[in-house]
């Protein structure tokens, strides 16, 4: 009985995700554990808790496929059209809707090195090919991505903020790379991190939706809390709304997801302070790496990749037993790099108190001697 | 600006869902309206309200990519290994799971005429021909099917109990079928209906799980009442689980769905209590068709395929003035059937008393002098 597994699933190296709390409680013996390694929210939204909790009576039956209420609202929000818009489950599924809407067999997906895994693992799930382009400075290359657009080049993915590094690419190399594109060329802006920007030059990448091939990803997944429901969306012209309202499944969004995104774009209070809570947090931990001479990269997110100076793995494991996740990088190939998410003030300082215990654990001051503000 | 939709895009027709309770009352200006047009579980348990209640205060969290406890759970129930099951957002995300782990670019999906469109669909839009074999007597003809499969045949996709149907195949028949098929191939029993079942012949497929290349696909959507919620699963030998495990996304199953799901496997009373009325409400249904002279298919679901004798989209169209959603079968070229999903009492009542009047509005008396039962 030798059945074949496709050649596109065979050779998948598959996302891994940050480990769950629940998981490192149960193998370490742990009851407190504290996860600083996905990106999320700390907070959770009372109003949205509300609106679920009225959703409950509905769960028997199938959600509302066109997500025709919560579309409106966002719509409204956004100043689009209804039609402007698309959902998925979670912006994931985006990713792999526009790939199968967009992307033939033969064509090719381009993006950036050290960027969100999931534009690769989708496109090769899809069988498509992916050209990835190193970054500089830990911040994708603009200009070294449009040298490397061909006949073939279809899609470009570009996460702005990009994860897992924080930082961004700004108006003017949005402009100047959209400039003079092949019109048979899409580019998608991943903006999942997008309302935790301060930087004043930040690309207003909606300017370009009706000028350029262009398609917004967005999600509910980060500032607005709603990780664990699954739902993200994408804005585009109604041309290629149309399309990829087709090639995605017909139930996709859940209907407590819908509830919860429609009451949560209704509480600016809480986006508000999720914001403020990230920004203020983000200069405490900032005023760490720096007091530890820990070199450090600048962040338009809500997390920090920083180089811990010691093999990712180690860290990451050292940290595990003092009941703090955070995320190694070795599937991004950065060795001694950590991801940390900025949570509440307790966690960060509890973050902080791991962090010096296994930094300091065998003497080592990491990268005291280099110039860290050097690196962006 | 002129960009290429994929072909797989461009050409596909997306699947077509029940009409959804809100969109009938907000086009009609109704204020009660009733939906038996989805084969949804009317009842919802109050076991899995109370569950999902506790789970809102973690909505902010990524779920646990591999439904680890839920897993657990129900290999427990089930008296499998968890390596022996995978969740998906519904089983619908598990066929896209399956043509992508099973069936290369060259090779096909065979499945029966006037079943689940979604292998058709879902195929397709992975760029996967499919065959399909007609049926005998609104039966899967599995002789007939077998009989197709050649070198390029790599996937069989049986809904057992069919859907739209609700007849189903019996354990001789997959004995036979089953029996010599190709290695190579893999055959994907649907069984969503499965708990609805009351034939003594209806076959154990679990006991292929070893021995044959079989998938079983299951769903929370139906008996357990969560379809709003989106969680199915598949189970199979380990050798495919893992693999299909690589083909999904990280986090499809939200943590709402996974806590729902893991009480509703406890909720024992919900399942027999939503399974006897059921059973009971589908012979007040059938005992009124029999009055008619209504032509319908018995059915082994939670729905009932039945031939309305005049044009499939008018009756739907009238039934929704009364206030009642059924499902028209213009999809599956079925001209004058509807199917009809078994509600609550009071709500097979109107669906009755609106029926009549929709027939006899023109002095009609639906196929009178045929011999009804003969269809199957």
């Amino acid at each position: 009985m030798k059945t074949k597994i496709t050649k596109n699933i065979f050779d998948l190296t598959p996302y891994q995700a940050g480990k769950p709390i629940e998981e490192v409680k149960r193998e370490l013996g742990l009851k407190e554990v504290i996860k600083l390694a996905s990106n999320e929210n700390p907070l959770v939204s009372v109003r949205v808790k509300n609106a679920l909790k009225s959703a409950l009576g509905r769960i028997n039956r199938y959600p509302e496929g066109s997500c025709f209420y919560l579309k409106e609202k966002l719509a409204k929000e956004l100043r689009l059209k209804p039609a402007n818009i698309i959902f998925g489950n979670g912006s994931d599924e985006l990713i792999d809707v526009i790939v199968k809407t967009f992307v033939e067999k033969d064509e090719e997906v381009l993006t950036s090195q050290l960027t969100f895994l999931e534009y690769e693992i989708i496109s090769k799930v899809n069988g498509r090919k992916v050209v990835t382009v190193p970054q500089h400075n830990f911040k994708y290359d603009l200009k070294g991505i449009k040298n490397k657009i061909n006949r073939k080049t279809k899609v470009v993915f570009v996460a702005n903020p990009n994860n897992p590094t924080g930082t961004y690419v700004n108006d003017r190399e949005v402009m100047d790379f959209l400039d003079g594109l092949p019109p048979n060329v899409v580019v998608i802006f991943d903006e999942a991190y997008n309302e935790f920007v301060d930087a004043n030059d930040f690309p207003n990448t909606r300017g370009y939706l009706n000028k350029k091939n262009v398609i917004i990803l967005r999600t509910f997944s980060k500032i607005y809390g709603l990780a664990g429901l699954r739902i993200g969306y994408a804005i585009a012209k109604e041309g290629f709304i149309s399309f990829m309202e087709k090639a995605r499944p017909p139930f996709n969004v859940n209907s407590l997801a819908q509830a919860a995104a429609f009451a949560a774009i209704s509480d600016k209070e809480f986006v508000l302070k999720s914001r403020k809570l990230v920004l203020n947090e983000k200069k405490y931990i900032y005023k760490f790496f720096d007091e530890m001479g820990i070199n450090y990269i600048p962040s338009q997110a809500n997390f920090i990749l920083f180089d811990a100076g010691k093999n990712t793995i180690s860290v990451f494991k050292e940290m595990l037993k003092y009941g703090v996740i955070v995320r190694d990088m070795k599937q991004y190939g950065l060795d001694t790099f950590i991801r940390v998410t900025i949570g509440k003030p307790a966690e960060n300082k509890r973050f902080i108190e791991a962090l010096k215990r296994v930094l300091l654990k065998k003497g080592l001051t990491p990268c005291a001697n280099r110039n860290c503000a050097s690196v962006v």
